[in-house]
């Protein structure tokens, strides 16, 4: 008699790291083109291409969760996870989107700053979603708190490159293009934020 | 002895339905006003008629939802369907609001595309909402699929767009305003997407 | 033997008091920023400090809601309470940091504007809370339509002031700082709004 020993619902935690181990791809994409601008085109196409599967899990996640009458973690936290760590992707994607349609010359130094939070938070998450298997609080929470002060920080480029770029007295429309990507880059480390939300409460409510 | 035959909770799909008549109403003034720009002005204010029939719905439908004990769907899930039709609603009155505030003198190309777009998804909410009553999964989902694929459109011609409007190196300020108005409008066929989703996890649960 | 015949779940009450004092006092160094705009830099030292208050007040109301098995409210309602406060209070500080950091050089009459509707805003809703905690429903409902009918003023500020922006033709770049500011500051109005709307949505269930 053929069956599986491993609780279907088990497969919840294996969509999440495999969507986790997309983020992380990704942000390695987003850190790699602001520092070799010449691949912006390239990269722009793989990062749809991630995006893009990223998509497919998200959907996979809902279709199971409805399957699933007894689920590892409350409805609404695996909603609430696959929600946030979508957006995440989204607007990496958007971004890098944008610096081929917008014909951007090269990366800015602030784009830099922004690549460079946006991977360290994604390699946190990376590091935090295997452990739901198996909550260790203290250890989880650890890593929450460390991508909130990441979001702080993009929060701080973000201000402070805005300002420069008014400050600049530059070409409006280029003031406006790069306005827009800050946005969407500071807005990609507002999701991954909101994933360390919604793991925290997963971790509060099992303690 | 005077009593309803209809249960009062049939009354959910009643409000609904008023809402899509309403929402179709919205899309096909925005296509006229974008055929016939020398109506702006007059239309601006039908749509404005529009949306605020559209809130007393809303809240119509609110209200019920609080007085009723069962209700014949998830009760989030009226609340979100009634939420996703009214910002529908919400941003194309704000994009036809702008068309005459900003003192914009023809409709672009996008312009058309965009309204074209949107009152196709509408048509598509006010054949979807009627057979919520009695929901046939199949039927169903192949419109959700459908509003779907045109809020892809709508993305496409935004950045299409939106690309266009830097590359011509017009004036910045007209940049500006036709960028917000682009975006008002891509977020109405976002919001339509949030209906069919909304529709598709009702469907889901029903099956 | 010590114990206390509060029952502690009272005390979201009080956390809910505090967070509005605190909403206030922001309210009012905004108003007093947009009148005195040699003040603006210490103002929104000042600012700042309360926003980081109401940040702590929320996280404690939070870690609370995980504690307690019986709240006096819904869960959701109390969770969706203290966001829209802390929603309002971080409009309000963002739109003071861009004053300075966009080295903005006075007030101009709709941000003297935006800072009244948003005080009244905010006085509204520290008369609501208390109510709270015995609720009198006419009382409270009398406050919310008020704190509805402000934003509606804070809209057609929004629309008046932003088509004034292009109309005047003057540098894009300001323009844009201004419309950012506009922005933030209806913004606080929405998010007042929503306060509101939690507190209507309380009031309903409780009649």
């Amino acid at each position: 008699m053929a069956f599986s020993l491993v609780p279907r619902e088990e497969s919840f935690f294996d969509l999440f790291e495999k969507s986790s181990t997309n983020l992380l791809a990704a942000a390695r994409i987003l850190v790699e083109t602001t520092d070799h601008f010449d691949r912006v085109a390239d990269n722009a196409k793989r990062m749809k291409q991630i995006e893009h599967e990223g998509d497919q899990l998200m959907h996979e996640i809902m279709a199971r969760l409805h399957r699933t009458f007894i689920t590892p973690l409350d409805r609404e936290d695996i909603h609430a996870l696959a929600s946030a760590m979508d957006d995440v992707l989204d607007f990496m994607e958007e971004a890098s989107e944008r610096l081929v349609s917008y014909r951007v010359r090269e990366a800015t130094a602030p784009a830099k700053e922004f690549a460079a939070i946006i991977a360290r938070q994604t390699e946190e998450i990376h590091r935090i979603l295997p452990r739901l298997r198996k909550v260790k609080a203290d250890d989880i929470l650890k890593h929450c708190i460390e991508i909130n002060r990441l979001e702080n920080e993009a929060d701080r480029v973000l201000r402070e490159s805005v300002a420069a770029l008014f400050e600049s007295r530059g070409d409006p429309l280029d003031v406006m293009k790069w306005r827009e990507i800050y946005d969407l880059l500071e807005r990609a480390t507002d999701k991954a934020e909101n994933v360390a939300v919604v793991v925290e409460s997963i971790v509060l409510k099992m303690a």
